[in-house]
């Protein structure tokens, strides 16, 4: 047993014997087995030594970030997977505090000051991952998981309203999402596969063809697959390399809708795989066996 | 010949005969033929007619825009092809119109009180492919490629320091970058790959196996491709495609951390593609040659 002060939890702290702890705000010294959990018994809460070393070093970088004259700094909430950005709000310190030992993104209202956290209504919160600070420390970029769609509006995220409206070839239906390059293909696909269904016999565009035909689908991707391996078999340039990434890629993603699957699914695959002392591990394991 | 009245460009301006403008603030009925540009001459500097037009429009949405007791709104520059977040600064009227026309991320310094543009002594300007609004017109998206290094520091963004640093089995050197999930995946395989330099013979990760063994790397390709178009061909469920489509993912990219090949260069490859009217009518052309 031993006690600790602690600006969040200012009552003692019972731990179970064998784990050590950080208990200054700098240091990250936690390195009890990783096979057992071991516990801070907070109150009446249960919260892993792990959880209250992270809010500890948390403090100590917040004693840094350069607060504006209302106490707040801008946090921009980014999907993990995605690289979506969601939400902007604004977080005082408290806020960003209540965001990391809840785990979801939590802000700061001005209308009503207030703290609030995303999806305490709507049920749709964005579960952290990770949280960083800017070069200025007056900006904040809150990284997580969305529970479902972001936007008070059901929009998956905030941004939907271009201000340029550049892409005058990319028609893209009801959805004006701001989306990175990738995302933007998957919803062209998307929407190419939506028109297949509502269309007459005649001339279709690649993609479509590429939805109707799995034969050809299937025969273009192992195609693709085939030249990128040859462009590092054979020693090609770098470019090629990029461009036959890029038509794996694009064959692939039409072979995802075709499943209903999302790319964001994809990642989160990959996240896990790799979070989870990542896919080397499991492949060494698959390879050895 | 025909004069017009603009806030941004009050002079008379001349456009060549046969193009259609839109005057108005609203709409975006120019659809002069695309293969011929139409210049709509503003003093002395030539513009196309659609950049008129965008500004034009631009200025009725900027009219709506919420900017806060100092004129200002929170905007955030995030790269198109990877979705990295890059910085976070405070733009005005000006700034944002000023980014319309330069096509170069413009800001207002609320420590200098003026407008300054990313990049203009760096020279690593961000060039704007689309501007977004969110749900509230409080904050904006700068949507754009970075010529190089955002920070001010060298850093490729501004965010670079973690708050909870939760990703333990993750030890990426000297890079803590706010990564999304196939970002993270690279630096994790590009880590692998600097390890692999200095390293005396013995137990492999899967990854650096990989990464020295050509053959095995492009094996591994080929099988994951077949296994991902078998998800489809034998009906397998998503989460098999979603699984194989991770698999494939990984084992090319680090057949691009082997090629020096950095995932960014694909996405941009992607872009343009499918922005010159798209992938799909130069797959199109291909498979009727």
């Amino acid at each position: 047993m031993m006690a600790v002060s602690y600006s969040l939890c200012p009552q003692s702290l019972r731990v179970s014997s064998g784990a050590r702890l950080c208990i200054s705000g700098g240091g990250n010294i936690w390195d009890t087995h990783k096979k057992k959990t071991r516990h801070l018994v907070c109150a009446s809460t249960e919260r892993p030594v792990k959880d209250f070393c992270i809010e500890s070093k948390a403090q100590t970088l917040l004693d840094g970030v350069k607060w504006d004259d209302k106490g707040l700094a801008v946090a921009i909430a980014q999907n993990v997977d995605t690289g979506a950005i969601l939400m902007q709000g604004f977080a005082n310190r408290d806020a960003v505090l209540t965001t990391i030992s809840s785990r979801k993104a939590t802000f700061y209202s001005r209308s009503r000051s207030m703290l609030w956290t995303k999806g305490e209504t709507s049920m749709n919160f964005i579960n952290i991952h990770d949280i960083f600070l800017d070069c200025d420390r007056d900006s904040i970029i809150y990284l997580g998981k969305p529970d479902g769609p972001t936007c008070h509006t059901g929009s998956e995220t905030c941004y939907y309203t271009p201000v340029l409206d550049l892409k005058e070839h990319q028609q893209v239906e009801g959805n004006k999402l701001a989306l990175t390059t990738l995302y933007s293909l998957e919803s062209t696909i998307s929407q190419r596969k939506a028109e297949l269904a509502a269309e007459e016999n005649g001339k279709s565009s690649w993609t479509k063809r590429l939805l109707k035909h799995n034969d050809l689908l299937c025969s273009k991707i192992r195609e693709e697959a085939e030249e990128l391996c040859k462009t590092l078999e054979e020693n090609e340039d770098k470019s090629r390399t990029a461009s036959e990434m890029a038509d794996v890629l694009y064959h692939a993603m039409v072979l995802l809708a075709v499943k209903d699957v999302k790319i964001e699914d994809v990642m989160q695959v990959l996240r896990q795989r790799f979070s989870q002392s990542g896919i080397e591990e499991k492949r060494s394991r698959i390879s050895q066996s």
